[in-house]
């Protein structure tokens, strides 16, 4: 194993901080999950504590870490490695890049979350076409992945189609819109809408709705016509091939992956135009924790996911 | 003037077939403006008669035309230079680009109509940025244009965000769904639903609104919140930088361009998040007849509307 293929990527959330070390074949090498600490310090001494429990667990090898790339809930300057208004992490704006080389001599990337499960969403299924990953959890993002790279579009929004209105007498969302798709399918708004303490309010809400519970089968339909109308957005504006769907609620794939399908075929009922782009046959859901996150992390700053491979070819037979 | 230079664009539409000539500083040498017949051989017809009727005008140095490009309404396989389903020409399938190389011995291109009109459109405005083109017409449907090429996606429907539902209750439309953008804001939904015979009936709504009809004025409200959705899904999805709005109801741009601001103002209102995007101020609305389909026809087969001004350079000093 050449030391210099390895590559460290931390998917840095709200209460944990996942990380892997992947080699230049990427095959994980290591793995490592830690509690994320609370406001900039703690964040940063978080993503440090990841990197030497990474780098211990490679042991003798891991001299040679090619780079650390590190997605966060936030708005990101990926070029200057810098994050921006991270509400779950108590971050208002962080040099994370710098700070994070210094400390490890090592060269960092910084990426949206999102955006770094696209990548490693892309990667993972090997899906060489445009696609997108659509992150269902408790807030509601997409990512595009093209020729291998991130789109970002001009100013870094691409993606945010949470935030699409498709029913104007729709329940009131967090963004301050009605019946965006957020409001319709993330896991927060959900909770919210279903109003009853629970660990688990999605669950808890398939669960009544499979009882009969008139509420929570509105609620489940909400999240199948939601997720439906984010999979048409993506498609109609961008012509993604494959929607991978992923996030928190994929902990419940097996019951929300056929009720999707079923809304994107519905829907597409009366139209023979829908009908014609088979949407219901270019969705897949990654299995529940799957750490794309983490993983496109680790590709971040390599020229793109079909180039990395040969990249590291190189370096390893030369 | 290197005749070599000279490229020739055509807009085959449902009633006319408008022809420009281009030399390489992206200056029109000569123009043609022919009706268009109903099916394949008509359709074929029309196309060597306005190519024939630019090479008159041109005079002598018409011999070294460098490529015709054609935009029709309808499916397109680019690559194939063949035309699907133009039902406004009457045509089924239709090797274009073929038929037409061999007619004239110069090489054709052939693109769907809204995407050539949104190269012609970046070309026109010499946007840079990644964009969108929203033809507003009697349908409406998007054009990309990224790095100056044309943005097809996976399978062709990329821009498509006509048939996006934002409103479950909205009006039937053509397509089979109830409440999508082009039945809220196409010029033949709002004719529909006016109901009222009128050669112009996007101008008799707006003018019956503005003496204080109820109907013309929800009707003119849908035309400003559809066109509102369309630029939102445009910018959440793909962000680009500038929607352009062409298209043939941009014949009455003075009269609706403030209202489609308007619109993106108000549906901002609430959410900090839309009103960060100043959307408002990302649109612009091309003067009536801006000839931009024939200009992108004329312009598809260069590499892209910046490297297009190179390469003619090194033929002109060459």
């Amino acid at each position: 194993m050449n030391e210099a293929a390895l590559r460290i990527g931390l998917d840095v959330g709200g209460t944990k901080i996942a990380g892997i070390a992947v080699d230049g074949a990427g095959i994980t090498r290591a793995e490592v999950r830690i509690p994320t600490g609370w406001g900039s310090d703690a964040v940063i001494r978080g993503i440090l504590t990841a990197v030497t429990g990474l780098r211990h667990d490679l042991g003798h090898g891991s001299g040679g870490i090619r780079s650390i790339g590190i997605g966060v809930p936030g708005l990101v300057d990926a070029d200057g490695g810098r994050v921006l208004h991270a509400v779950n992490l108590g971050v208002e704006s962080l040099q994370i890049a710098r700070i994070v080389a210094e400390a490890t001599g090592v060269r960092c990337f910084v990426e949206n979350d999102v955006k770094a499960a696209a990548l490693g969403a892309a990667a993972l299924r090997r899906v060489t076409e445009p696609m997108a990953y659509l992150n269902l959890g408790t807030g509601v993002a997409a990512g595009l992945v093209i020729d291998g790279r991130i789109w970002r579009g001009a100013r870094g929004t691409a993606g945010e189609v949470g935030h699409l209105v498709v029913d104007p007498d729709g329940r009131e969302c967090g963004c301050g819109q009605r019946g965006c798709i957020e409001s319709l399918c993330g896991g927060g708004a959900l909770a919210r809408a279903w109003g009853r303490e629970s660990a688990l309010p999605v669950k808890d809400i398939l669960d009544a709705a499979d009882a009969g519970d008139a509420l929570a089968g509105r609620l489940r339909e909400d999240l199948f016509r939601g997720a439906a109308a984010a999979v048409r957005a993506l498609v109609l504006t961008a012509d993604v091939e494959t929607v991978i769907i992923g996030g928190g609620l994929t902990a419940l794939a097996e019951r929300i992956e056929p009720g999707i399908r079923r809304a994107l075929r519905d829907d597409a009922g009366a139209s023979p135009f829908l009908q014609s782009l088979r949407l219901d046959e270019r969705i897949e859901i990654l299995p529940a924790a799957s750490p794309v996150a983490a993983l496109g992390a680790a590709l971040l700053g390599t020229a793109a996911v079909s180039a990395t491979a040969q990249e590291e070819e190189i370096i390893v037979h030369g």
